[in-house]
């Protein structure tokens, strides 16, 4: 299922910012991130996984460095207190539903420990890190539906070139009352001469139907099916910028200005977090005693800003777009973003 | 200096949300609350204090119940780890240039033995809460024209009415490449049939120039003179709904909402912070053993987070409106908002 | 398996502090707190389930107001933002080995769904609590031998009586070079003539061997099978008196101070957090939309603060007095501290 | 005033810890590290100015990584939110009485824009840090004896020799009933066969009395004299390892275990909080576009933290060991703690 099959938000006139978008406008234009979906679509369950890989290795050898954002912490996110406290991401990400979080924690755990026997054993144990959104809208979520072998699966699928909309973790989400669900964005940012890129892939399950606000800050009257639900949004930032682990926090944190641009207040029950990581600074798990990073001026940090700011944006509608309309769980409707631009009321 | 003789961002077609504003559609519909300012305009120097009184009493003795949110950490502000520790306020809060926030601080400490004649020897100290912006664009920051006597002057002209735009600590600041200033706005929200106000007060030093985004969405083009200069934003919160410190601290983070709805993403080199507080649950200095606090229900408080957003995004629009164009140091200019509202362009 | 039979830390003379501990020196003096242990002990396997419940009745109906303290947030355990965000408790707390946090997590959340079967439809979803230590040490923790099945097992076996030492959670845990488990302690608060109890239970496996400081002073020498590994320390904290949830978080952080004065210094590898929670103050889910919260005078609460870190201290020394030696995976053996008491060496 | 002049804690016996220290047992041990006093102590006023200069040269200029770390927030502190921000210091660090905050910080203003002539017009403003302690207890710091000027003299005067115990900021402080004040200590701590340097300031005004535990663990019986009266710790961490900001982050907290370690719980009153800086990694303020910086290996932490605790604690010994009984405003006494080291009880 290659992204090219995905309808975009440029395809809609949905693209915003000021920024160029990397080549294919996706958290894979930073070099070896790859992402992979495994989707549940079976009648009252509709739900899945998706998975970022932050590089072509294990993680757990050779750590991304990266940080956290909580925008708003009502989430069942695991894995984000050792992230921060050190620094590093030490298995893929992936992302899925609210009450399946442990059989994806499992399934992470279990993958690390085939790749190093030693784990737990001469080794320390892994930090899986696995984030979710509420998909009970419109999915059975109390089945428990997602299992670690599909999140194996997701793992095993991922590729440079992925879905969007409704696959994988998105396939049950609902998003300013539309149907939401996966959706990337990427920047180009330049620094002495040199590209650099940062994309962003969101699981967008959030908003009040009627707060959405398009690129051109038109507002859209939310069809009578929309409802008032409320969910979450997961970010997940990669780049290939030099940062450390304090500007990768300052980085991760702007992913709420695209979440607001998107017209979110970050409401009370929404789960809103962002993780981002660099593959241009790893710690490797077997390094010498003193490693050299690469950190860039603080004075150069707002164009990085921006970047993830416009492309959060953009992948929130990116996810819109991707989708169509979805028939859910007791006949539950969610319209699609793209049959409805017609609809936009002048903005207020 | 009342408040009506200021142009107000409704006078200029810049209201925005959904929510009703409060009666005078300012920080000070929130009972007993007072703003005075103390504005330095001669020459070189543009710059000021602006108070904010939480309630008629002393705070020493009778503590508001607040809490902070640091959006971006670039700032000299003071006395936000004891608000936070302890989740009061004991001061009222002033603003001011960066550099002007000792003159001030001593101010507050001043005032406060005076009223508190055992401060320090038979009671605790005192901690006075002093927010900053850098107007070192258009005035002379570096000759710390500020004096405790201005604080005082600004403490003591606090009242229900009150000027916005270019005065006080507002007088030096400039906003998305237009005069910045001060500004206000408010919103109700109701509760069981109450109806409460949620009101905001700015010092809006922020925004790069061609950024700001106006209600409609629409962008403006920044007049030839502005400059891509960078300040802070200080956003200061009372309402009178019964929070605890946590809610109060989810509150104030939203002001951050408010600021990315203006078309800012929290630049590195901006100071913004927000101060939350509530006349509804206050601690006595002298009371007993335990206290009773008012809780609002948690499923309650996206009203109170879309106030707060709506509110701050106004003020800003406020501060804007309020604002003539100003002759600064060196012959820099700044030009006014309401001059240049028929540039507009569409939105991007 | 009632407390009587396992030894306690006042036993073997390691009592410590100056405040009286409640009637059973333990984190049930609380009235209604309960614990229950499932523990697997055959061979590789050393590890199990411990079960802290809150009160009587559905905490997912009426919810402890709570707080977390990370003192080192080297970790895997689940449940922490949501519980910082909203402020309280949602299910019982479970301990585990770090792997097991998956199994766990998800009996939570299946006997919350079976309680509450609108939880994921017309509810929202439920956010379970599980903290981890390693017990990788004597412990095939590999084979990721606990099951939904022994965390329910734990739930239900819940007392106001229970085992302490190598039971549950603790059965594999090492703590400064000795047998570790879990260990519990109490403190009487008076407030205004009442008396309140304030209780801690650990789960001891934090420490580096030769470390380990008695409450009058002395070091241990550490037996020649000790070796220099290290875990982590989970401390639940449970109270009746009126604290609010910046309060518990404050109480939570003096957690440290008790590990400190056992001799420790948060190592880089131990996982080291706490969790505070009140029964005197509860949020019932489905309340009005204010609720009335009891809070405690600031100036009172050094007595709590002391109260907490005494509690953990003397629950770090009934954990080492409860467990006896033990021989684990590999041939890997710990001695028990209370056969080593002699071996004290003048402190330094 | 060389630091011979003064009774230091191993000269009583009060040396503590594994870890060996540096040449001089003192902050100044990490090269170019200065610390002047400038002391005012006549009749009702006993307090002063203490200056950490954290290298030769300008730190606006040649900016210091560093980190901070909250342990208890009850102060008056200012530019740690810079700090923490950004990651680095831009003025030395000046430590005073409370409520003589402003006059320091105004004072570090000054000088940074005399060195530094185009601050607040061509370049950013400065953002000044000055932490501070409660001497109302012997001083009359209602007085705000405290000027710029005094600042300027304490800055001046430093040196990698300086006094210890009741100077400087010191002169006015109460540690655990006894005279508190300056003082200070280091830990070698060897990496890939180097030796780096990590060394303490302490300014301090903690403890209650009858809480102060000796490095043997033998408690100290309070004199007559001493009262209850609590204040807070100021803990300054210089060192030359190579660390980054999280790490700084880290190794500041330890300074809690430090304090603990003393007999503290950190009382509510009690403003503690440490910043910790690296000479190994800075930040020039007109530096390229990406820098270099080494960082430690995260396993190699471990004694960088114990280095830290061992250092803090004896710091606080050093403090006491230097002090003379002082006799304060309005007759109030201050016994010295090397007059009462008989009178130690049994440790409980």
């Amino acid at each position: 299922m290659p992204i090219l099959d995905s309808v975009r938000a440029r395809d809609i006139g949905l693209g915003c910012g000021h920024l160029p978008p990397g080549p294919r406008n996706s958290i894979a234009d930073v070099a070896d991130v790859r992402v992979g979906h495994c989707t549940l679509d079976d009648g009252a369950l509709r739900t899945g996984v998706t998975a970022v890989l932050p590089h072509a290795g294990d993680p757990f050898r050779d750590r991304p460095v990266a940080a956290s954002a909580v925008i708003n912490g009502f989430g069942a996110s695991v894995g984000l207190s050792f992230l921060d406290e050190l620094g590093v991401l030490e298995t893929p990400i992936l992302l899925t539903n609210t009450l399946s979080v442990p059989a994806c924690a499992e399934a992470l755990i279990r993958r690390a420990v085939r790749a190093n026997p030693a784990i737990g054993r001469n080794l320390p144990t892994v930090h899986p890190v696995v984030c979710e959104c509420n998909d009970g809208g419109i999915s059975d979520i109390q089945a428990l539906g997602v299992t670690p072998a599909h999140a194996e699966a997701a793992l095993d699928a991922a590729a440079a070139t992925f879905a969007t909309g409704s696959v994988g973790a998105g396939t049950g989400m609902t998003c300013f009352g539309f149907k939401g669900g996966v959706g990337t964005a990427s920047r180009r940012v330049g620094v002495d001469g040199a590209e650099h890129q940062l994309g962003v892939l969101v699981l967008a399950n959030f908003g009040r139907a009627g707060d959405l606000r398009l690129p051109d800050g038109r507002m859209l009257a939310p069809p009578a099916e929309a409802r008032a639900e409320r969910g979450s949004c997961i970010v997940v930032i990669a780049t290939d910028l030099p940062l450390e682990h304090r500007q990768l926090a300052r980085v991760a944190k702007r992913a709420g200005v695209g979440l607001a641009w998107c017209g979110a207040f970050w409401g009370n029950g929404s789960g809103d977090l962002a993780i981002a990581f660099t593959t241009a600074n790893r710690v490797p798990f077997e390094g010498g005693t003193v490693r050299t990073q690469l950190v860039l001026a603080e004075n150069r940090i707002d164009s990085v800003f921006r970047a993830c700011a416009e492309a959060t944006q953009e992948a929130v509608y990116d996810a819109l777009a991707g989708s169509p309309p979805v028939l859910g769980r007791d006949g539950r409707r969610r319209p699609a973003l793209r049959d409805c631009l017609s609809l936009t009321t002048p903005a207020a």
